[in-house]
């Protein structure tokens, strides 16, 4: 299906390459801040692309909308996130807030980030954990099937990315590397 | 049934309190520590009693063991704890750690701590959605039922709840409330 894989690729890949652009591009700030405004309007574009996908499948197949809770974190998600889009587009690039507005509004964009990222781990993981339930429900597969234990470790996986990705933005371990003082330590 | 109050009891409301009790109880630091530990120490046993209730429910029901996402994340939840728990006890409180190694501890037990209750969220989400899942696919619950609605909206409540317990202890706005320079700004 196209849902999971938009969602996949738009909330949690380019989402995380974008939130680590500041670590990973090299060259001015602006350039860092022009790569990441343009990753997350991919995501951004993806995510609507997706939920669409999966409207459409729930309209041609007769399924209610919006009844399970992940279809609550999802759609919240993807609403959030794209407000957080655009209020960082007109602080930070165009036309951009005063220094001071600026300088207020950052700490909570970058917690918002956050915990838009962490929000799209776990409605990637309600997403799979339904889907297996509901093909195991439908007998067609079973609970200890090959793909039942491959989707419950896409989601062990996605969990540990998400603990990589946040580490990686946060290093709470950098302090030690950076004061590293000889090999007799 | 028991193993969703326990669960969240332990891991979701002590772990909080265990976590914010460097913000929240007066006094010695060292005070704050014990009632950390201490709060943890109940958490984790919570955790295992309700680990416990859910393992003999399913043997009485005869349901398999261990299929789902929910309780394989559920499961690395549990371990983790304990042995972030007994990696604490040892280095921060008995027989504890020299001063460089606690330095070298602190920032990974702060950052495993909260992923931990990332993770402590994200597990009781998992086990809402797939409870209400299989209520609706026995007939016991309808789609749109206020039973449903009540498990989805405190799965929302839950990661609201997990936002701002994370943004309690880091607090991004602090510096901003800290250098508060009268009425006129």
């Amino acid at each position: 299906m196209v849902h999971p894989v938009l969602m996949l690729i738009g909330l949690v890949v380019l989402n995380a390459e974008a939130l680590l652009a500041y670590k990973t591009v090299p060259g001015t700030k602006k350039l860092k801040k022009l790569v990441h405004i343009t990753l997350q309007f991919l995501a951004m574009f993806l995510s609507l692309v997706g939920l669409w996908a999966v409207w459409k499948f729930h309209d041609e197949k007769e399924i209610d909308h919006l009844y399970t809770l992940h279809s609550w974190l999802g759609l919240s998600c993807i609403i959030i996130f794209s407000l957080q889009w655009a209020a960082g587009f007109l602080t930070f690039w165009y036309p951009g807030g005063s220094r001071s507005d600026r300088a207020s509004l950052l700490p909570w964009h970058v917690f918002l980030g956050v915990f838009l990222y962490v929000l799209a781990i776990a409605t990637s993981v309600t997403g799979l954990l339904e889907k297996s339930i509901f093909m195991q429900s439908a007998k067609m597969i079973g609970r200890f099937s090959t793909e039942a234990m491959l989707m419950n470790s896409l989601g062990m996986m996605l969990i540990l990315l998400g603990a990589l990705v946040i580490l990686a933005i946060f290093n709470p371990g950098a302090g030690k590397i950076d004061t590293y003082r000889g090999s007799s330590e």
